[in-house]
């Protein structure tokens, strides 16, 4: 049950990194709703790897497919499939992986959990999984946006020890993807860059931070006790592979201050109740407040790297592994699309439960009988 | 469906503060669990308010009633049912709060999300919502123990600035437990203790960080891709009242180092497979490692201050509010047993779905008919 | 997970027949609805055991106490718990059955699914756990009535060959309680009643049908492919103890027709499209299709006799068992509410699931914020 | 979430009859267990249109790709998603259907739920959907049979007023292949196969019902009490399309015995408990009890027909719709492979389930580290 992600907006992906193809069915998704191809195959562009000289070279085209769900351009409200087919795989660099664990990669625990595994490219536990995630975030963005204008924008906050400046605020779709390393001051982002080409040059790798921020959310999204919204955004998060870390709002710094600190006062402002600070990062007790919703997650450095290290076999017997293949050096720009899809499968997730649950007594009528 | 968790070992939760009971019921515990109303209220009073000088003074014995799924002390298999009765409700206390929101608390979201309240000591969105957690928990723990020794142990490792200094081993249940902060280091919990007092003679609160740390998993445990072990666990911890932030391993600080830092080697060792660093944190891919499970969980400063503080009304006008009540200056102390019973909940729950799905495909022969 | 029912209106009941006691906790109750002890006691009482002399003499009070959820006599959308104590349990009367095997009860399959059980009153598998089942139907009901005015009325249609005639017409809630037997012919009750009397003063036991109509239900509830209206129905129906079919409209008896007799045409009547006739039951691909939902439920004759009969022990030795205690030698009388509250439960549960998805992307402003 | 089924064994289907493909995705099937391409086409084969000629002389290969979750013939434990893309669509044979709705089908409430429908062959209503229920199935009985043999027998018990004679008992998997309508019995068969193309050559249709029996089934399999063995048959049953009833063991016609005629005496047989008779039909309280495990189904006459009926349009107009196409006259032949799929669903859930729960407190150690 571990591929299956939502209740009423519910994906289930599949896919190895050298199987067939990887995909992903939507069931849930509310009918009526404008969809093409190619509002999937813009997302995918963006995690698509070859993107640029910072990203790995393999060239996967990542062509989607809609099997099914769609009739005249519009959702059906019944399950869309999407699939996209494997290409350029290299099964023979993988080779001395299969007797030999990498280190930091899942290729021992997936032994462990499952008694077998594909060893080419990680199969499954290969970053190729999210193409499933990044096809079906793209259609719930569609849902937010017709619900009303939910915008959701992730950046690349820091490399390693470069950090977006504490006050940058030119902070916008363009300026994210105005450079490969999708950290919207430009100057930053050179920094970041060289950083990679230089680690990427000594074979090493390396991590960061991303941080996300929704606006147009209305408050009354999420549910207590255990579904809140950050609980739901924290699981989201941590299922992305390489991620080690989760915060809201002020997270980890705001344990250092005082309650009369940290506290975020509400005022009457512009037509609505707000806060006059956002350390809450836009939710109050697990559910949105309206204000927006700021997390930032934790990506460790690059698990594959192209020195040799020490491991061992399946039996059990010291050996060494030299990482081979075609491998981002840090796979935080082809996460921002990922953590954006990840966010908005959770949102239209609370979206359709709030739609449940609210507090109006009536039948929907159908539109056909009004 | 928000007070709901788990699938296999499902429970769901219920109560006010000032309602009638809180409590919980738990739906999936195996049969022939050895369980007493004692093993339950063990945890209850690690929890509850009243425990020493830094805590609440507020006085509730918090007496747990197992209403069913018990015969002659052993679980029978089918749900067990524990209530707690409300006692000590002070809703003159909360008079001023029908109508104005607390800053940093959930009444104005409530608000938004149900159109309606229970004002009265914060209604569901109170800590004491944790109790039901805390009973299940304690059933998790047990059946933990029975699996195999899986033992899980919380505890404070900062408040505000105050820190449990990097290389300290010292850590015990015994440990934990001799302090009333709940830090295994004397020295430091004196420290910590003086901050907490200083704090609230001012009114005001801190926060701080729980380090959890589990240790007898076998390898294999969690379920890629979405119910990783540790999205399951940041979910569980974001699920707590008052956190902001979750990382396991290395977590936000490992975001620093470069790969070849970052990266754990595996070596055999002491008749099994381990790793020589454990920045992973226990678990790879998603699944446990057999390494120690390493968490850390970030709560906010309490948001209930003795201060006056500016907010508005329902209807949206300017007004102040001022904390009354009794409340925890920081809520560390009391959210260790509250993190281990979530913890124990989500270890027992992948437990379940390992022994479900493993590469055995014999069908389990009842006791009764060998 | 065998004890939870629902997704989005999730109910979970626990208790055995002499443990504490029996309830439920309803997750996800919408807020606001008017709601009372008194409302869910009056169907515990159409429920309970000596409400006439066709039933069992057992004198069970079965008062329910509402533990949560509710403030100032309305829902808070939070979760709802309900618990009835037991009362007037006689464990002597089930010394026999704590080594022999009942005949047709389920002591023999627990015991090789548990491999334990609470032999008295038969535990987990008396129908005392249907207490938590009409509770929850009772604030179902409630829902569903503020929705939109649908009626779910069941009635007794056969005991074992004295059936209600086939074009009996004159069916209301009150003639069905008219009778102790709940079946609205006068005539046919009176027969009903006499049946069960003889066959109860023989120790012998009858069996026989109830039929559900609904009235008042929209087009477009029910969920394709698997979530069909009449599938989850089916389940619910034969989720109730005792029950051995089910049928939908024409049913089994539909099997003989031709399809030329079978299919209901089309009309438009009354301001909106209608069937001629209705043999589909009201519902057409598994969604309701706006005519009256008709579906009929077979129950065996109660499994309990005042007879001896022939058996094993645990150990599998031959012996025989000869009933005691206070037994209904027909159960459908009482079944009825029952059957009535899943009812309510099952469209309660697809009522808020077409909310979620119906086809209209606008975000539902929460009432504070308008 | 309609789409789903299943919590442990968890299928997702897709497609529509004129879309690009219909398939599905399990989510939880178990590592290691041998499967090929050939083990899903053998099933589908026997639900294929033109098998015979008594079926619709449609020709639809449905050819199955499995596009994840196998490595070497084995399965991985990660998604197996198989696809079969649609054929022969003659969407032009719909053009009348698209404003009128076709009696006793499910466009009228597809239009009433959603808002809009493929009308070409019905899209999602169309019974082409179960095709990704026979091919999940496959998967489900493999598992089935490594996990101890148990057997999976459904055959057609009446066709019209043409029954199986009630003591016929040469019932097993080549008899009931042996004939193109699936009745074990020649004799019968023989008057059914007439009756059919009698039937159809008028252009009606009939219906019937199916019988199924699995052997093999240890005691112990179902969960009291909403997940009771038999409530999830009946509502894997009622979600066949054209299905209307459902029965297990004795049934309806089990309501006019009375207690003591339908009461199962048990006996110690063979080295295990049996019970003398099988009313029960193998489940005793929602348990499977070892004895075979006998229940039915019942199936309207196929909803369309080659004969003008009376309809109205979406806007209500009167109008009459004359039946085109090639369908079967009686569906029945081919549903039975249906029925054994989704039986063997709900069977692998249960053993599923089984393992979860099971009264044996120890880790399953992996393969690996023994």
């Amino acid at each position: 049950m571990g591929s299956t992600y939502g209740t009423l907006f519910r994906i289930s992906t599949w896919g190895e990194s050298h199987g067939g193809s990887v995909g992903v069915v939507i069931d849930g998704c509310p009918p009526g709703l404008p969809l093409t191809e190619a509002d999937i195959q813009q997302e995918l562009d963006r995690r698509r790897p070859g993107q640029s000289d910072i990203t790995t070279p393999r060239k996967e085209p990542d062509t989607v497919e809609i099997l099914s769900g769609l009739h005249e351009g519009r959702t059906l409200g019944t399950p869309i499939a999407m699939n996209v087919r494997n290409k350029d795989a290299r099964p023979s660099a993988y080779a001395d992986m299969k007797s030999a664990y990498r280190p930091s990669h899942a290729d021992f625990t997936y032994d462990a959990k499952y008694g077998r595994r594909m060893a080419e490219g990680g199969g499954r536990s290969s970053a190729r999984e999210t193409i499933g995630r990044v096809a079906a975030g793209a259609v719930a963005r569609k849902v937010l946006d017709l619900a009303g204008g939910v915008e959701i924008l992730a950046f690349v906050e820091s490399i390693r020890d470069i950090r977006l400046p504490a006050n940058f605020s030119a902070i916008s779709r363009a300026s994210v993807e105005a450079t490969p390393v999708r950290c919207p001051d430009p100057e930053t982002a050179e920094r970041m860059i060289e950083l990679i080409k230089q680690v990427r040059s000594e074979g090493d790798s390396v991590g960061g931070t991303i941080t996300c921020v929704c606006t147009g959310l209305p408050p009354g999204l999420g549910e207590p006790v255990f579904d809140r919204l950050e609980a739901d955004l924290a699981k989201a998060m941590l299922s992305i592979p390489a991620t080690k870390g989760f915060e809201v709002g002020s997270g980890f710094a705001g344990t250092t201050l005082l309650g009369s600190e940290h506290n975020d006062p509400f005022e009457y402002h512009g037509g609505r109740i707000r806060t006059r600070t956002n350390h809450a990062g836009g939710v109050l007790g697990g559910i949105s407040s309206g204000e927006p919703l700021v997390f930032r997650t934790a990506f460790k450095p690059t698990a594959t790297i192209l020195r040799e290290q020490a491991t061992v076999t399946q039996g059990g017997e010291a050996t060494t592994l030299m990482g081979k293949g075609r491998h981002d050096a840090c796979v935080l720009p082809r996460a921002v699309p990922i953590i954006e899809a990840m966010t908005a499968l959770v949102l239209v997730e609370h979206w359709m439960r709030h739609r449940a649950q609210n507090h109006s007594f009536t039948f929907s009528q159908s539109s056909l009988q009004k």
